[in-house]
């Protein structure tokens, strides 16, 4: 079944909260998200800054030990306009060169075009002109309710997913989280159009989006961080400062993920990742910092 | 000039040593590299373990300040067999996970085939096979003698480059290096038919090599940190641990090099590179790790 | 005001939860806590493994913006049983290290003498003998509600506290918070007979506590991260990975009190703490790692 | 037999050099040490800047695979005025702090009062007026000649020794080296009068020094990192960066040490570390950090 919701309230923090709605396993959901200031398609703010979530869904039958299955369908900027901000951040450089970063503020802006794809450097006035980009809109937050009845702020990640502003996560992916609470508790928001590995200045070209994700439940599944599919690769996602140990947790759990499922002990995978693995940083900003640990498909025989 | 040259000497360290051949600014070398264990292409031990290096070679007229550029227009096995790991290190892992890595030996054997361009996994026998892959050979080492006269193991990397295990240091690339001694004394080693990103295995399929390099001065050059081009892209190199630091280099040199060639402001580069930057892992094994910033030369009109 | 207060209900995250008792700005609690696994005086369970917590106590007139002042008035044990974990943490140690670590449980039991203040190892039985260490109680967790309305696990730490396993948080420390919450909502558990620096098997010697604590309600300080008094120095605390991270978040907590409180500008306090400052590994084991910025009061004139 | 050697030539690397001078197992050297940049007792530049050197001294009967034991007899200034900088160095404050930091230059200078045994800030003038501390002089430089015939800069530290800056390495301590060449080739330099926990200016009260050393040869002792004893304790070094890994090492090496020569299995020095470890962070400025890791002697039994 497919549901349009039309979100009116918005978290800050990944937690058990009360569902906005509850669905099926199976089932899809067409939505919309605001940008990470909390304004809307129509320009309004309606919540308050500092990633607004739109969410949590309730999906029938996940239960604590469950894995939730995401299928990103769609991730498109519903109005012209999107912001950055104009600094990198302060922890991306050699201590020394901080002194000569910008100001964050006042923010760039970006015009959109839908039609055409691209976003366009509005302001300010640079060297680089009214630079013009392909669009590549993508998802920085996704995931469910964490353990413990925590309730996480959606400016970082852990294991539940979060903040991990990873351009990967986008059309044609679909990433499983870990549930923790009944009925997973889904929540998605913090649209990109456009975003580098890492999103050093703290943000992509922020916007609200219109987005449609399909959800599933793997009974049993042993998963620990979340893991996905495109259609060319298996990933893992691992968060955690620093980046060393983000890239531990992905390389673990790509391990622990080749070894149930397709059937290859330490020292084939050992073998496999040596001459094949991809890494990619998610981001280099946030409290927790987002590794991924790929993996081409091609290479793998379900075991 | 083109010089042909056969090593018989090798060293462990990049240190200030005597030369083994001098050679003029714009002239190509064509060398041969020994594996990572010393091993020759006629599958004879000729130098000790550990990263024997071909070189010194001192480029007449370079001076500490100024830059020596390296282009790679060769790299290519010189013997049918090659070996890995077969462990991923211990320290790429959740440290709970590694009772459940195996051990680094015996080594696993490749058959490398250089006519048609493979590798294949001989042993051991492992879920994988015969594993077959293209090859994509690229050197592990490359660099000049690093500065205050020091002499530097060759199984670590620092502002002279080193052990940096990047698999983008192939044919096609040319990267330039900070000179701190007369006649820069370039040396390399440590090439891999194929490598995963990060060398996690803390090797990738270790063969001799046959290599042919040329070499530019460029004179008063303010390059801090090894940085490239290829075809399509610019690169800088950041080499120390954690990764978060061997990112910082990386980014602060890419914003150095984009201000000075490329009249981009600290707001102009942070805009740019906070929605095109790429960074790779080169590797996340040695006593220093590597990271690579990368920025896509379509985005960039010289100064 | 003095109250006393016997908790029945214990959260095992720090959250803006329901008040269990409303005090005054400079009341007195004498309560009790739970060990880490929920057992409390009498050895019974009575809550869920996890530092459950005691609290949350609202206190009267602390505002969002304002420092809570906690001073530790006594920390003594109320049974005669603690227990350790008996292996230091894997990520403690060097990664090939790891397979030589023993298994954390069974548990180790100590002895406890709440006349004499000692503690004995009583099992298992090791070329320790029958150990015997003097008592130095102390506060694994103590905190108050997070920002953004946070629940964040009773297992880590931030800018609230939280569980930073410092052994100087001890009778005689006074330690501030910042306020995010009306009422501040101070919670405490988790408490140790004995502790090492970095509590690297995971625990001190856990045993349920008699505590008594005040309160005092700063307003408008600028308390970024925990901040406190011994009878001889000043301390602040950073809760971040790597220590590195929780290091800077002291030592910047540092210098802006010196600024405010002590008009050490930042050449004065560069100088001073360049030659005299102290730091103390809190923890070095929960998911936030913990450090401690020491400077001795004789060094200091209030400004 | 006790040696008085007056040094004329100065390293600024430890290396594999022609020794200055040869002694026996069981030596006392009475010698002296320039200051960091390299003047004397008579306030004259007689070396380069950046911790010159005196040494190396060759110990007879020293070979790879044995210890030398150094006994630090005398560290004490031997002129009137030394230096500090004034600035706390831009990666140990969070990085957006790093604007505030003033420059590192000019200079503060100190007298230093032999007699005495103080050291007064002279200029610049701050709140801080004349402070005056009591001298703690110790050694900033202290090592062997590296692994693999490397040529280490005495800025930095490793498994040899080097530039650890621990405040510890002061009369009454010893500390055993792994050697890794024939005769150890001893170095010892860069005196402070006074230097907080880790050196957080990047100096301590810089000052040439009189320093007494006696050396002694353990045959095959299994010495990885530097270890040692004081009067109360035992302790081990560990040198990298982050400090997480610095730990790492100094508590992977002292489990070693009380496993060998405590008979404490992994059971027994996790009880015993979990409750009494002591670290100390020797320096989190150069570019391997320093972090001590101490058992007092009183806790422990010769196996």
């Amino acid at each position: 079944m497919r549901h349009r919701f039309e979100p009116t309230r918005f978290y800050n923090t990944f937690g058990p909260y009360e569902p906005v709605l509850r669905i099926a396993d199976g089932d899809t959901i067409a939505t919309t998200t605001l940008d990470a200031r909390g304004y809307d398609r129509a320009g309004q703010q309606v919540a308050e800054r500092g990633n607004p979530l739109t969410g949590p869904f309730c999906v029938e039958g996940a239960q604590p030990g469950d894995a939730l299955q995401v299928q990103i369908l769609r991730v498109w900027p519903n109005r012209d306009e999107g912001w950055t901000s104009r600094a990198i951040a302060a922890h991306v450089v050699d201590p020394p060169y901080v002194p000569n970063l910008p100001e964050r503020e006042p923010l760039a802006r970006w015009e959109v075009d839908c039609q055409a794809g691209t976003g366009t450097l509005v302001e300010p006035e640079t060297a680089l002109g009214r630079l013009t980009l392909p669009l590549a809109p993508m998802l920085g937050c996704l995931g469910v309710a964490p353990t413990r009845k925590q309730a996480i702020s959606s400016a970082t990640s852990a294991e539940h997913g979060g903040n991990m502003d990873y351009r990967g996560l986008a059309p044609g992916a679909s990433v499983a989280f870990p549930v923790f609470e009944e009925g997973a508790l889904l929540f998605v928001g913090d649209g990109h159009a456009v975003q580098g590995d890492g999103e050093i200045i703290g943000t992509g070209i922020e916007i609200s989006m219109d987005v449609e994700l399909s959800v599933h439940v793997v009974k049993g599944a042993d998963v620990r961080w979340p893991r996905g599919e495109t259609a060319t690769h298996l990933f893992t996602m691992g968060n955690a400062r620093p980046l060393d140990q983000a890239l531990q947790h992905a390389t673990t759990e790509m391990l622990r993920w080749l070894e149930s499922d397709y059937r290859l002990d330490p020292v084939a995978s050992s073998i496999l990742l040596g001459q094949c693995v991809e890494y990619e940083i998610g981001n280099v900003f946030d409290p927790a910092y987002t590794v991924v640990c790929k993996v081409a498909k091609a290479l793998l025989r379900k075991g």
